[in-house]
């Protein structure tokens, strides 16, 4: 695409109620706009880097048997009395409006009810079992504070998969499963090193649960760490185990993280309280045994943005940058370099490459300080000087690392570094 | 993918309180589930259908120019305070909603609002000019009245596209251009020739717009329709015009219709009351002349289901059916029946063409019902029956014709049939 015509601009200043460094360059770099404290937009840059980490997780949940669905964020309250989370006590996040009829609704949290609902349509017999019907869907939540960019989001979209299995052992098979494939996700889109499973407590609902917690400053969490071992305590479940659960050491590093997702051993709690049963191979009636398992493709955004940028801007991994390559051509008033710049341009394009190509008439300062505030993994430099020499520079923007490439070593380049 | 392992069943009846034909036939076939009167969740069928016709909406608005985005659905009501568009008693279909400090809240009908107010921080200068952000996106819309299954939503998916142009000419030859693509949608999705475009009052805050009619017995609206010309004239303006606008006739047939897109000129309204403006050539500040156009991916669906089906269930046209094959194996209890479907399932996935393998041990009768409810384009059957032959039965949902086929010819067959 043509930065001319890109419908963003960048900025120097991220609007002044903005305290977060996520949310604060990714509003500079024109990928996301602010609408509210805890509401963020998508604008070009920031939709194609959430439909890369939307594919990225689509791969992985498809990959142990996910089913893909769409379900609605308007709430019928009856079916939320039934397992007591209607209550404004019980949830302290619920949005609620209401029909012209005064009947109230709820704005969707998560999705427990309403599917464990819709699923006694679709399951009656051992054989209908096990499922594992997922969605990447906008949730509201009434946070009271909202102070971490799109790490916590009023708004946001979750991927939130629930499992539905005949019983306990066959839950925790997938439970382990679904372990491996989230780890899978977050090295994936370039932050599997510095995140760590967790056991945590599980909340009202659950026996046990585990979270997936990114280390970095601007986590509103506490994890202590086993750096022998990369394995982690949370915050809540420190009072009963002091030591790393693999090298009993009791040598944990204090640091703070977030969490990027989180996966929850639900029982019978739902099924039994909304009635999901099937019959078993001897006919007899047993309640379907369900997990759920969260993921927010906009925190781990943000989660991305916070751990992987630098002072220049944002820094991109390979699998979720909204392009692969930065074109910059320097100089393009000078006709041989605009016929150089619109050649390789159609060159890298027809070989699938993703490029944005910034034609913008504006000094080459200019030109790198945006390029560097975009972040993304490839900066190939187009300029009468590099005409001259015959070959063309390409940046690195992680690591900084230059190369020099002749014209037609230059789509080879690129597919190498980002295979 | 296997139909022993979908989510879905085929159900026998309907929810009782499900009035509309469209939404009927989409539950039994297990494409979506009914939360509450016009509020629908989509199984993976149903989202197949809905990813294909966003492809195709997606396609011809990229083709214009379009630019896609996702804004968020919350909205500032300080924002449309400004346009007069907050209070009830103008807009009576808001959804509202409360933050904890008390501040109120709208759920998104539109976007006119939002979007005016985000551009101010892209456009400067006429060289930032025109722009066509568009998204496709959750729309909440508090219907008094909600039978229209998934052509009237309280909540539902729109693609709404906006225009920024610098004066009334570039707007102008943008809104025509947008007018071919919305018919070229229509087109691809099917229902190209039983639509129309009509003039319409445009309502309160456009000179002009147009609306696009398709002609059922499912839809609220009334059309004048010119047979010779394929003009309409809409209900509304009938007062004025009272003669096809192409030939002049009074010859006009009365019919039933259902609003599948609308696009509005919206001249400076919005620009203006939130102070919109760029630079001319000349350093001279104007405002931002502007359009809109609506078009929703589930009203469509509900427009094919409604169109398309016949008594035996829902009939997709190929783009957007929700598999190309639906290969139906009789007797699969008898191994050679298994292994040639087996075969020629892994053949056709192979080719890149998307089956659905009823692999269930169900008898053919069952099968068969099924296979017409959920409406694929070609159905293959394999049989005892068809193995002796040594010849496939391919027969086309739409028409039901029939054709045999050798196992060599199967794929190229599908492909010729699909294209």
């Amino acid at each position: 695409m043509r930065q001319s015509q890109l419908l963003s601009k960048t900025r120097k200043e991220a609007p002044k109620d903005e305290v977060s460094r996520n949310a604060e360059l990714l509003i500079r770099a024109g990928f996301i706009h602010k609408e509210m404290a805890g509401v963020y937009s998508f604008l070009p840059l920031g939709l194609r880097v959430l439909n890369k980490v939307n594919g990225v997780i689509r791969e992985e949940m498809n990959a142990i048997g996910g089913q893909e669905i769409l379900l609605a964020a308007l709430q019928d309250r009856e079916l939320w009395e039934k397992t007591g989370r209607w209550d404004d006590a019980v949830v302290d996040n619920w949005f609620k409006t209401k029909l012209k009829s005064g009947a109230e609704l709820g704005l969707g949290f998560t999705h427990e009810e309403p599917l464990t609902a819709l699923m006694k349509n679709h399951i009656r017999s051992f054989r209908d079992l096990p499922l594992y019907p997922y969605q990447i869907q906008t949730k509201f939540r009434n946070e009271t504070r909202a102070k971490s960019g799109i790490m916590r989001g009023r708004e946001f979209l979750m991927k939130d998969l629930y499992s539905f299995s005949r019983d306990e052992k066959e839950h925790s098979l997938f439970y382990e499963k679904a372990k491996l494939a989230y780890m899978n996700v977050f090295d994936k889109v370039g932050i599997g090193e510095t995140t760590y499973i967790t056991s945590a407590s599980g909340g009202t609902f659950s026996k046990y649960s585990d979270e997936f917690q990114t280390i970095t400053e601007a986590g509103e969490d506490t994890i202590y760490v086993c750096e022998g071992c990369k394995i982690a305590i949370n915050d809540e479940v420190l009072e009963s185990k002091k030591a790393c659960g693999n090298c009993q050491s009791s040598d944990l590093k204090k640091k703070k993280s977030v969490e990027v997702g989180n996966i929850f051993n639900l029982g019978v709690r739902f099924s039994e309280a909304l009635n999901l049963a099937y019959l078993d191979e001897e006919g007899k009636e047993k309640f379907v045994v369900m997990g759920s398992y969260g993921l927010g493709p906009t925190r781990l955004i943000g989660t991305i943005a916070e751990v992987l940028s630098d002072k220049e801007g944002l820094v991109w991994p390979k699998r979720v940058a909204p392009f692969d390559i930065h074109l910059v051509e320097i100089g393009g008033e000078s006709g041989e370099v605009r016929k150089v710049s619109e050649r390789i341009y159609s060159a890298l394009n027809s070989r699938g490459l993703e490029v944005l190509f910034d034609d913008r008439d504006l000094r080459a300062g200019e030109k790198f300080k945006d390029s560097d505030l975009i972040g993304i993994p490839l900066r190939l430099i187009i300029s009468k000087k590099t005409l001259d020499e015959g070959l063309f520079e390409i940046k690195e923007r992680s690591g900084g690392k230059v190369s020099k490439v002749k014209e037609g070593g230059l789509r080879d380049f690129a597919d190498d570094y980002l295979k």
